[in-house]
């Protein structure tokens, strides 16, 4: 499921009506959001209500009717230490106005609400993501289940490595407060950014289920970050040769060919070289494209066929901050003089 | 100046904030705006405030800051006859909310309003434009100055008769509810629909002024539509040849370069031809570049250097319904044999 | 198999080296190609070789470095009647340079060649496709195989409904001589003109295997051609509804969700309506995407379950000239009051 | 004039014939080209004729048809050093064609052609641009009166500063030998390479005067390269503000409008910053539209009205290598409480 849990409507500071966070859902193939309105400021005072609960009561038939599923959240907006947490899978968002953050927390904690840490480096004097002992009691008692490692356009390296460390659930979301644009400059593959949750079913349920257990994806640009276990499937799902073997005649160049079925180019970066070929030190897997590899024998006398592989790292499916996931490109190769 | 008078906010059944039709009209290029909201219709009641001049309130400091004029506007919803109608330059929108579109209309003419009828097809049993006589009612009070000839992506030929035939000024308006995304399919050339007037200075006098003196142009698509007197200048500051002779020898095809410096690509048809040359009976000046227009002599024969003069109409400038700009293709022939 | 069996390069009149065909072939994704030079006419005397050959061996090796087969053509030019034909899978081009059509097509004949009519109103005084004596003097000998149904951006709907009465090969091509830039606007969707062939295997012998048994698609823009056992199969795979189950409630609106994941959006007409419920009258079902279709109860009292079908033809799914192929869009409807 | 110097055709090592080059530079708004074929290979003997002036002849009649300059041209191409050479305006390309590059380059010279270095680090085998004996050799005999600064894609600052010092031309061209398609992504303000030439008619004389007094500009993606006193006044024939007045209330964000009519936008950055307001460290002048800049007064305080200047720099307006151009944004600040 593609989700994005992190959005405001004029309810709070956004600027537009509650169905129109569904219709971009739609528009852009979500299959589930959540509104997080802030529950403590009051922007908009006496030409909005106060009802913490409408803009989920309002955007909720609409997803109904266009089959995305709409979860209740809140955004409780407080000074850094702790900074802004979202609480989704609220049964009522109004009890969770507090002006102190652990009563706020509470209130979500006892509706049984999933909770994580926003834009990690936001309001921090030097810009910079930092671990306050307020997030070690948050985590300790177990009110914390996840961080932002995307937000928007921005990338926390601290809290992804966070996630991975303490076993927290990574998230990315857009967080946005305008009308949806485009993100990028309208080219192929440009996308809002999403959370992937790894679920069996489209239900409320089944989500909640499969965000507490970490099952999740962040999907920001041309970037894939998650644990190499979710991330090696989806490559290989999505990479295959055309055909399996070349042929290596002398020094000269042989064309390997790639085919990418999915939506993200895959940039490839060599980690290594086998004895009997070079190839090329970076090559990009082009999505929904058939790429090339040019590969040569290095001494030219070679005879015979012999099972090859080039190892590579994936730049942009990322297994650990600035680590990519490792790969193969695999081949037979017929060597003739 | 660029315009848009017909526009929604959440202050009645729009999906937006005020402040957001500003930034909309800053990043179109818009000069001026008005937000008419309708004033009888409570869609969001308990959720909004239902005082009729606070999207203006909102939106006019935004319109500072970006240099957008904000005009004071409403819209008066009433059923066919008369239908919607829009009166803007309003001081106070709240006593233009009256059951009767008589009173409705008055309390806007008693605040000096230019008052214009909307989208004149809605909601008629057959679709089609009618004149009834609540418009000529109106009319002859003085208290209708203006109709749509286009609402968002219609163009009512009617009502662009009407308004050559009595007088009355031709508006161009998105009556926009959605965020505004593209409009087309973001090709160069797209834009939202618009009104241009023609003012000595960007100020809501001038503007004003202008709509009650009729000098305005309508802008959709690729189309611009406006009395003779308006497109004409347009047109020839925006054509000009890239060289004034052409040299023909023989029959050869030989090649007039046509530079075109406007936003609109310019499709004309031939209404004759010159005795001397063939010329293509139908040529499209592209926008922003040179087109090419391609001319051979009749008769291989011929000598000398003569003034010719190829006769087109514009079929995307139109004077009246169905009736484009009339204009020549002119350059210098010296024939060779 | 994607194919495009009739181009030119500087051997005749196009403007290209051999390898650029191969190269763009490459580029847009085909699997086979034949240059088809003029046998004839020699465009270009003295400055390049008259060895009819010359544009096949030169192509030919990059066609093996880049997985594009190249088969060996040659287009019969000559006066219509019988106008042009193209001969591929030859083995030697330069002996089908006759002054006489029936010699030219005996030559290729001979090597056993599948020959083919090109766009067929071509060079016709009325610009009109006519079947002439001479084509029924070629069918009636076997010597030509196919018509293109497609030449460039021209559909020929009598080549259509001669392919399917006389059971000859419909083709698709480009015919192009200028370097290929981009056929449409460079929108998502745009592509070349070609035939696709329905092969076992990608072998030259396959291909030719495939074309005598004419088991040929024309794709052109956002249409494809050919007979419904070839069609039907390629919708089907196609399309499918993301639900199978949609609840109508009273008269509101619901939206059934329809995926399309080929890269033609199938564009729809209603040939019917069932006694339950209203349904679009036409319906564009998106290119990889998810399409929505409104559906109301026309009764709001109905109760119970039922599976209803809509029926439609898809437009630009030809079974033949001007006939779309009849489908149905399924679901299970649960009416409640 | 927007020019090309180098480029291949079939007639050497390129994929195109002669007329598409005429063909390209129209469709790309180019005012002269000339086509530099390799004097010394012949790629492909026996197909294609070795004439060297044959790619001139051909091009030129298509040259005149679309009121494109044709001039005859040849690369001279000899191991580093001294490299390859461009003669150009040559009257007979065949002479040129030598075995020692002292003794082609004479007779180029004794043509009065025009001569430039062309892709300076070429084959050097560090991939480094290094100035040879030869070239001062070249340089002192008055037979190398430009270089390359751009060739492709690549831009070579060595090249830019000896230009500099040495009083020689710079050049900026293509080396295209494949079909033209995109440079870049196909967005907007995407451009083939080209060097400007500041001519006061578009004659061969003319230019071939302008290149001799090295009044040219090197234009590549979104750079513009030349000396101060060409740059200077295209940045200010460009570049206006919308109005030359703002007020600055307390600490409030003003925004002042800045339009950019040229098709490159400007990429400023801060140099300074005047005691009365903040502004922005970096700011895109966008091309083809108003862009904002941010102001906003330091102090609170301040009262009256003066005359502000923010000094900048051009980042891609290159004077030198890694220098822009100096430049001012001027408004009159009116400073309120």
């Amino acid at each position: 499921m593609k989700c994005d849990f992190h959005m405001h409507t004029i309810f709070s500071d956004g600027k537009v009506w509650p169905t129109t966070r569904v219709d971009e859902a739609w528009r852009t193939g979500l299959d589930a959001i959540a509104i997080t309105d802030h529950v403590e400021s009051q922007h908009h005072k006496g030409d909005v209500s106060t009802n913490r609960n409408r803009s989920f009561e309002i955007a909720e038939p609409q997803g109904r009717l266009f089959d995305v599923l709409v979860i209740r959240g809140a955004e409780i907006t407080k000074k850094l230490p702790p900074g802004h947490l979202n609480a989704i899978f609220l049964t009522d968002a109004n009890p969770v106005e507090k002006p102190d953050f652990r009563q706020a927390i509470k209130a979500a904690i006892d509706q049984k609400a999933f909770v994580f840490w926003n834009h990690p480096s936001h309001e921090h004097p030097q810009k910079k993501s930092e671990w306050f002992p307020e997030h070690t009691e948050l985590y300790e008692k177990g009110w914390m289940h996840g961080i932002e490692v995307v937000n928007g356009m921005t990338y926390y390296p601290e809290a992804h490595a966070w996630c991975l460390e303490k076993k927290l659930t990574m998230m990315c979301n857009s967080d946005i407060h305008e009308p949806l644009t485009l993100y990028g400059e309208g080219k192929p593959g440009d996308h809002r950014p999403m959370t992937l949750v790894l679920v069996k079913e489209k239900t409320p349920e089944a989500l909640k289920e499969a965000l507490f257990a970490r099952r999740t994806l962040v999907y920001m640009g041309n970037m894939l970050i998650g644990e190499e276990p979710y991330l090696r499937p989806i490559y290989e799902a999505s990479v295959s040769p055309v055909r399996s073997g070349l042929t290596l005649k002398g020094k000269d160049r042989a064309l390997l060919q790639i085919r990418n079925r999915s939506e993200i180019s895959f940039e490839l970066e060599a980690v290594g070289e086998p004895a009997e070929v070079s190839a090329p030190k970076s090559l990009t897997l082009h999505r929904e494209r058939v790429s090339l590899c040019e590969v040569r024998a290095k001494a030219p006398g070679q005879t015979g066929t012999k099972k090859l592989s080039l190892p590579y790292v994936v730049k942009n499916l990322l297994i650990a901050p600035g680590k990519g996931l490792p790969v193969n490109v695999e081949f037979e190769a017929a060597f003739t003089p």
